[in-house]
C-alpha cells in the first residue's frame, strides 16, 4: 500500500484512456490506472507513463484501495457489456458517496439505467461524453457530463481541469443534466458531425467535378473559407488534407477510396429524432450518404446504366462565394435540427438543458469546434426559449441572403447530376419550416378516406376532429 | 357444445377484427369469435353478424373446444403486450400442431421471438402483414404471412379465400417466409406508403401554390394521371378528395389542417434501414415531413420572420406532364429503396425472400396497390437477383427521361421556395446511386485525419487499410 492515494482512478487503458490519464498526470492529478491485461497496464507504466505520477493496480480491489475518497473511477471501456461488467465488478467495492465515471460512447438509455441502479447502492455515477479523439483526450477534450448531479460538486475541478478550453478561456465541460443527458448531448454532438462533414464532402464534390478545380485550388477556396464565418477544425483539415501529396507528387486525397463507414451514434441520433418525433432530416441524409458511398461496386456498374446530364457547371462570377454561403446556411440549418432535438428530448426527459451552455461546450476540443458556436451560444442565452435556432436575428439574417445561395447552388448541382442529399435536406427544411400551409392537408385527408384517422379543419380548434365519408 | 367444429377462431372484434370475420364467413368459412369484453362480441352477434354461421365464445377454452383441428386462431388486436397476454391466455389450451396467426401490426422482431418461443411448445406460428383498413379487411385484403412455414398448407386455402385478387385473378396473399418476414414486408408496405403520399402531397402543392391552380383543374391533372402509369388507389382518391365540397360550394380540402400524425410503421421501416445500413431517404424524409407538418405554430411563427422568394413557378408548356414523370421517377426511386431494404434484410435475416412474389401481394387490396407493381414483380422475376429496381430495364428507361424532369421540377419549385424534401431525396439518390465517385474520400480522410480510422485506396485491393499523418 503506498502512502499517498490517488486522486482518481482510470480503468481502460486503449489509446483513450491512456491519454486521458496523462492529460490528468499533467495537469497535477495522482492516478491509479487499471487494465483486464496487466500486460497492457505494464507496457503503460514502462512506456508513456514512466516517471510520472501513476500507480498501476493489478485488480479492482487494489485500485480501490488506492483511492482518496470520495473515490472517482474513470471508465474508459467499449461501450456496451463491458462498462456493465466493469462496473458490477468495481460497485460491490465502493463505498456510499463513492463515483464511478463512465467516459465512453455509451447509449444514454443505458447511462440513465446504470445511475439509477447505483444510485439505488448509495453510489453516484456520471455519464460524460468525451469528443476529440486521441488529440483531445491527451490535450484536453469537450466534455459532457450528466448523471447524478451529487457527484459534480467532487468531479468539478478535476474535469475542467483535463477538458479543453474555448477561445475566451471557458473550459469546454459544464454540467449538462441528470441521467443519460451529458451522453445523449454526446450523441447529438456526433451526429451533427455527421452533417458538419457531409456538407463539406457535398461542398467538394461540386468543386471537383462540377467546376474541375485542382486539389490545389480547393485548398485556397477552404483554406480562405476558415478565416471567415466558417472558421472550424473541420474545414481547416480539409485544406490540410487537399495539399497532402504522395511520394510521386500526385495528391493523396485522390487515391482515396469513397466508401464510408459508420460507427453508430450519427444513427442513434437519427434513430432519437425519429422517437422524438423531430425533422432531423439532414443528418438524417447523411448517415444514408454513407450507406450509399458504400455500396461502390453497385454504383460503378449503375454509372454505365444510368443516365445524367454533362456534369458540369458555369462557374459564373462570384459561385465560389455563393458556394460559402449555401454551405453556412447548410450549417445553421442543421444545427437548428440539432438543436431542437435536444430542446425536445430536455422537455420530454426533464433534463432542464441549456441550450447556449452546450452550444459552449463544443468549442474547443472536438471535432465540430469552431467560432460559429460563440454565436449559437449567444443565441441561447439572449433568448433560452427560442423554438428554433433559424429564429434568432444573427441567423435569420445570414439565411434571408443565405436561402438564396442554396437555391443557387442547389439548382446549379442538380443540373450537373451531382448528388447534394444533404445540401437538398437544408433547403427543404428551411422551406417547410417558414411555410405556414404545407400539402399535408392532403395526406390528412387520405389518411381519412381510407383509415377514418379524422382531421383538424383550419377553422376550428385544435383537438376538434372530423371525418368524411369523401366518396 | 355444438355439433359443427368451426373451421377458424377469431380473438379481437374491434373495427378490423369484425371485418375480418365477415370477410371470412362470407367465403363459407364457420368462424368462432371472442372479445375479451362480452358486450362486445354480443354486439357483434346480434349486429352484423346476425343471421350468419358464427359461434359466440365466452371464454378462450370455448373458444378452442369450438374448432377443428389443427386448430387456427387468428389474432387482431392491439400490437404489442396485448399480443403476448393473449398468446399466454391461449397457448396452454392449445395441442401441438395447432396454429396461433397474428394478423395485427407487430414489429417484426416480436414476431421472430413469438414463433420461436411457440415452436419449442410444439404450436406453430405465423404473423401476417393485412394491409387495407377496414375495407380491405371486409372485401379482400393484401395478405403477406410469414412464420412457421409447417403452418403455410393449412391456412393457405383460407388466407388466400379471404385476400383480395389481382386484377388478373392471382390472391394478393402468398407465403413470405420465416420468423418475423411477414411483419417486416407489411412493415416496408407501409413505409412505402409514407414515400407515395409524401411526393403526391408535394406534387399537390406544387400545383396549388407554384401553379395556383384550383381544386377542379387540380383534380382533372390527378384524374388523367390514373389512367397511365400512374394509375394507382392514392392518385385515385387524390382526384375524389378534390372534388369534395363542403355545404357551402367551397372545397373541404382548403379547409383541412396540415398537421400530420404518425402511427410508427414509417418510424419502424426508417429504424431497419438504418440498422441494415440501407440509404432509405425517401421514406425517412416523409416520416420528418410529417414531424415538421405538425409544427404548425411554430410554421406559421417561422413564416413572418424567415426569407423566401415569391412563390410562383412560371407553368410553361407542358410542365405537367414534367411533374407526372417526375413524380413516376421518384416513385420508382422509391420503391428501388424499398425493395433494395427488403433484399438486404432478406440476407442478413436468411428469409428468402422473392421480391417479384412481395411486389404481386401489394397489387390489390392495400394502400398502395397501382398497375405499377406488376412491372416490378415482372422485373424481379426477369431478374431475380437484381440489385436495384432502377437498373431493370422497363425502369431505366423511364428515369432516363425522368431524370431530367426530376431536375425541371426541382429547379422550379427550389426556386419557388416550395419544400420538396421527398422529391429531392428521390434525385439525391439517383445521382448518388450512378456516381462512380462519390466526394466521400474526403470523409474517409478526414476520419483518418482526426481519429486515425483508416482509409481504403482506389488502386489497392478492398481490404487493405491505410492511416497517414496527414498535417
Amino acid at each position: 500500500m503506498k502512502e499517498l492515494l490517488s486522486d482518481i482512478g482510470l480503468v481502460g487503458l486503449g489509446v483513450m484512456g491512456q491519454s486521458l490519464a496523462l492529460n490528468m498526470e499533467s495537469k497535477g492529478l495522482r492516478v491509479s490506472v487499471y487494465n483486464y491485461i496487466p500486460e497492457v497496464t505494464a507496457s503503460f507504466m514502462a512506456g508513456r507513463a514512466a516517471g510520472r505520477r501513476f500507480f498501476a493496480a493489478d485488480s479492482y480491489s487494489a485500485l480501490v484501495a488506492s483511492l482518496a475518497r470520495p473515490r472517482k473511477v474513470f471508465l474508459m471501456v467499449t461501450a456496451g457489456n463491458a462498462v456493465d461488467q466493469v462496473i458490477s465488478a468495481l460497485a460491490p467495492l465502493l463505498d456510499a458517496g463513492d463515483i464511478i465515471i463512465d467516459g465512453g460512447n455509451s447509449h444514454f438509455p443505458d447511462t440513465s439505467r446504470r445511475m439509477e441502479e447505483l444510485e439505488k447502492r448509495g453510489l453516484l455515477y456520471v455519464g460524460t461524453g468525451v469528443s476529440g479523439g486521441e488529440e483531445g483526450a491527451l490535450k484536453g477534450p469537450s466534455m459532457m457530463p450528466g448523471g447524478s448531479v451529487a457527484a459534480w460538486p467532487h468531479v468539478k475541478e478535476i474535469f475542467q481541469a483535463l477538458s479543453a478550453k474555448a477561445p475566451d478561456g471557458t473550459p469546454c465541460c459544464d454540467w449538462v443534466g441528470p441521467g443519460g443527458a451529458g451522453h445523449f448531448v454526446k450523441m447529438v454532438h456526433n451526429g451533427i458531425e455527421y452533417g458538419d462533414i457531409q456538407l463539406i464532402c457535398e461542398c467538394y464534390q461540386i468543386m471537383r467535378d462540377g467546376l474541375g478545380m485542382s486539389p490545389q485550388e480547393m485548398q485556397a477556396v477552404f483554406a480562405s473559407w476558415n478565416q471567415g464565418d466558417l472558421d472550424s477544425y473541420l474545414i481547416g483539415i480539409t485544406a490540410d488534407i487537399l495539399s497532402k501529396k504522395e511520394a510521386d507528387g500526385t495528391y493523396l486525397l485522390d487515391s482515396v477510396l469513397d466508401a464510408a463507414g459508420q460507427k453508430g451514434t450519427g444513427k442513434w441520433t437519427v434513430e432519437s429524432a425519429l422517437d422524438e418525433g423531430e425533422p432531423l432530416s439532414l443528418i438524417g441524409e447523411a448517415v444514408f450518404a454513407r450507406c450509399l458511398s458504400a455500396k461502390k461496386e453497385e454504383r460503378v456498374a449503375a454509372s454505365s446504366v444510368l443516365k445524367g446530364p454533362q456534369c458540369s457547371m458555369p462557374a459564373g462570377e462570384g459561385f465560389l462565394e455563393q458556394l460559402r454561403l449555401a454551405l453556412l446556411s447548410a450549417k445553421i440549418i442543421s444545427y437548428a435540427q440539432g438543436f431542437s432535438l435536444l430542446k425536445t428530448a430536455s422537455v420530454r426527459y426533464d433534463w432542464h438543458l441549456s441550450l447556449g451552455t452546450i452550444a459552449g461546450l463544443w468549442r474547443g476540443g472536438c471535432i465540430i469546434r469552431s467560432v460559429f458556436l460563440d454565436r449559437i451560444k449567444a443565441a441561447f442565452e439572449q433568448q433560452p426559449a427560442l423554438d428554433n435556432l433559424m429564429l434568432d436575428p444573427y441567423f435569420a439574417g445570414i439565411l434571408a441572403t443565405g436561402q438564396e445561395s442554396m437555391r443557387k447552388v442547389l439548382g446549379a448541382a442538380l443540373s450537373a447530376g451531382i448528388p447534394v442529399p444533404a445540401l437538398s435536406a437544408a433547403l427543404s427544411y428551411y422551406d417547410g419550416y417558414r411555410c405556414p400551409r404545407l400539402g399535408t392537408n392532403l395526406l390528412q385527408a387520405q389518411r381519412d378516406y381510407f383509415g377514418a384517422h379524422t382531421y383538424e379543419r383550419t377553422d376550428r380548434p385544435r383537438g376538434e376532429h372530423f371525418h368524411t365519408e369523401w366518396k
